[in-house]
């Protein structure tokens, strides 16, 4: 995947140019310990010691790392490498000094997970390191660079996210045609992970609550592990299951009745309906140059309009390398979430459309697809979930 | 494991008491993504929203977590549980007034990547969300705390540490009984994997570098990966090795001669045992309140003084639930080594010690053991290699 960083590389640099910046600077340690999330794009493998990637807008490519690390980077996308022993100091300085940024954009951002990587001790040492230089006062925020840079995604990131959908879906498949009535969601559970290990696969999150497998009314919804509640006759059955293929993640959310389509109660349809609809009404609302609160505010309306209560999450989030990607979000405008809402949306993102509503008698409802962003639109990568899917029993 | 957990959180609770600090702040998010590295004692599994975990010297275990986060806290070791939906703020104020304590310790560290798992965003954001209310003043940094919980290892770490060692060894064993010469770099890496893949392990580090795999003379050492380099008769074979098991990391080096041990060469020989007695040195020096620096200075003056070059590296690092496991450094005076070569060794630290040296003809000589401090010294978690294995052909 290593071609993968280079083309990730090359857009940076093209995007320092197109922001006006001139250097975006990574300064990282120990990234098998905690990693910044913006080092995956540009880096394969860690870094131990303390390492500054550089990258400009004229796409001078430059890594400053411990000598130990060096030997690693060899088919990097990084074409300089700076290797030193017992201090970084005088390598990071001249190399500023050659190069003269004016801006030197760090990963620090409030709101953004995925450009907030340089942790509060980095930047301290960082503001050390060039004291007194003038440097300190080139510093600026690389939050709209990296946002761009993770949401926009290439037309091979594309391919690698649909082709985790793809098999996202070949599994549920598998373990659709596995479920009966009176199963635990413990059991079934087990048979996505088995399916996770016959194939290969990683998971988009933490396991122990992948898939959110969440049986019958009674239970809230949530990041929480299975439990021993079961399945049963006229009851809906929930999943939130994402997986990672070859670095990169899905995300979607399915509902099953147990029972005949026939027997589906009225609230539940009219339930699932709703939900379905304000995913259809979002994705046509969902193009570049759109701003994230907007197309939230679409969905959270539609649900609120058919009278339910509103959802305590955002409509979307953007998913990649990871299965929250950062950047714009399609979410309200929460002091939770910081700036994301207002990120505008742009061609080559990636995102979830996942609303949801609570029933009076059978919990909640909650659907997720995924969609990319064309140049005036956005595309399907999921096959849309139409109606519950039912297990006669 | 959700025991390991609740035995740290006390732990620190006890700590906090000893350096006189009355709380100790968690401030993370997206935990999935970029996780804080202390929040792995105290807590299984991950928090999506921005959330608190808070720990006080009176033993208070507070965690404020976002709506959909708070019932995956039910089984640990925090016992009040506040959910919040929209903003953080309203709770975290509430707590702190409650709570009132004079020093909030946060983790933020310039030379421990174990104790700055705050992210400088957060940072940021934590001082907006404290901003009038007179606590930001009350912020101090964690690294004493961090540094104590890591490093001074319960009972049952040193046992699950040791376990690692264990399989470590069998692991080498087994892979020394399929060595011939000839072989290269990339198929002996495998053979390791397989033994890893069989019995359900982790790895300590990056699997593209684990173990690291160095044949003959021309390689140099360093976090990179196998290569199509074979072994042959009368050369070295170097092997960096750590596996993770139950959460633990074992991390060991040993070196392996390709042909009988009448036949090994004086430089070989001297060089080897040069290693080996700076390790038992240094072995003899470790004991509680010894500075990690002074410990360093004796292997290294071992090696110096036979007439070889000072190594590159730390003599040792603490490892634990990572093969970095920060805290107290066994190691030189160096800028990038930030303070912790000042740190003291405490009872219950595990440390690897692993001086190494060049020889003209042969490349380097590396060996790396696992010992833990007793009350009064300290004792191999590993069997000390005591001559190159050889591997006859």
């Amino acid at each position: 995947m290593s071609e993968l960083a280079h083309a990730k590389v090359q857009q940076a640099c093209r995007i320092l140019e197109e922001l006006g910046l001139d250097a975006w600077m990574l300064w990282v340690r120990e990234t098998d310990q905690m990693a910044d999330p913006a080092l995956r794009l540009v880096l394969e493998g860690d870094l131990v010691w303390p390492s500054i990637l550089l990258l400009t807008r004229q796409a001078k490519r430059v890594a400053v790392v411990g000598r130990f690390d060096a030997d690693g980077l060899a088919e990097s996308a990084f074409d300089r490498i700076v290797p030193y022993d017992e201090d970084v100091r005088p390598a990071l300085l001249a190399l500023l000094g050659e190069l003269n940024p004016q801006t030197i954009a760090i990963n620090v951002s409030r709101s953004d997970v995925g450009a907030d990587g340089m942790t509060a001790g980095m930047r301290d040492w960082l503001a050390e390191l060039l004291a007194g230089t003038g440097y300190a006062e080139r510093l600026t925020s690389a939050e709209r660079l990296v946002g761009a840079l993770r949401g926009r995604k290439t037309a091979q990131e594309v391919d690698l996210i649909a082709d985790a959908v793809r098999e996202t879906e070949e599994i549920f498949d598998a373990v659709f045609s596995e479920l009966a009535s009176g199963q635990t969601e413990v059991e079934i559970h087990r048979l996505f992970h088995r399916q996770i290990e016959a194939r290969g696969l990683g998971f988009a999150w933490n396991p122990a609550h992948n898939p959110a497998v969440d049986a019958g009314p009674e239970k809230g919804f949530g990041h929480v592990g299975p439990t021993h509640r079961r399945t049963r006759r006229g009851h809906l059955l929930h999943f939130d299951f994402g997986i990672r293929k070859r670095g990169y993640c899905s995300d979607l959310q399915r509902m099953v009745f147990f029972g005949k389509e026939s027997e589906i109660p009225y609230e539940v349809a009219r339930g699932f309906e709703t939900v379905r609809d304000a995913i259809t009404a979002a994705a046509e609302a969902l193009r570049p140059g759109v701003v994230g609160a907007e197309v939230d505010a679409m969905a959270r309306e539609w649900i609120t309009s058919a009278g339910y209560g509103e959802f305590k999450n955002a409509l979307g989030h953007q998913i990649g390398r990871n299965a929250h990607d950062g950047g714009t979000l399609l979410g309200p405008r929460w002091p939770r979430y910081g700036d994301l809402p207002e990120g505008r949306v742009e061609c080559g993102n990636v995102f979830t459309l996942e609303p949801n509503l609570t029933t009076e008698e059978y919990g909640m409802i909650s659907l997720e697809e995924d969609v990319v962003v064309t140049e005036t639109g956005c595309q399907f990568l999921s096959t849309p979930q139409h109606r519950p899917i039912c297990i006669p029993c």
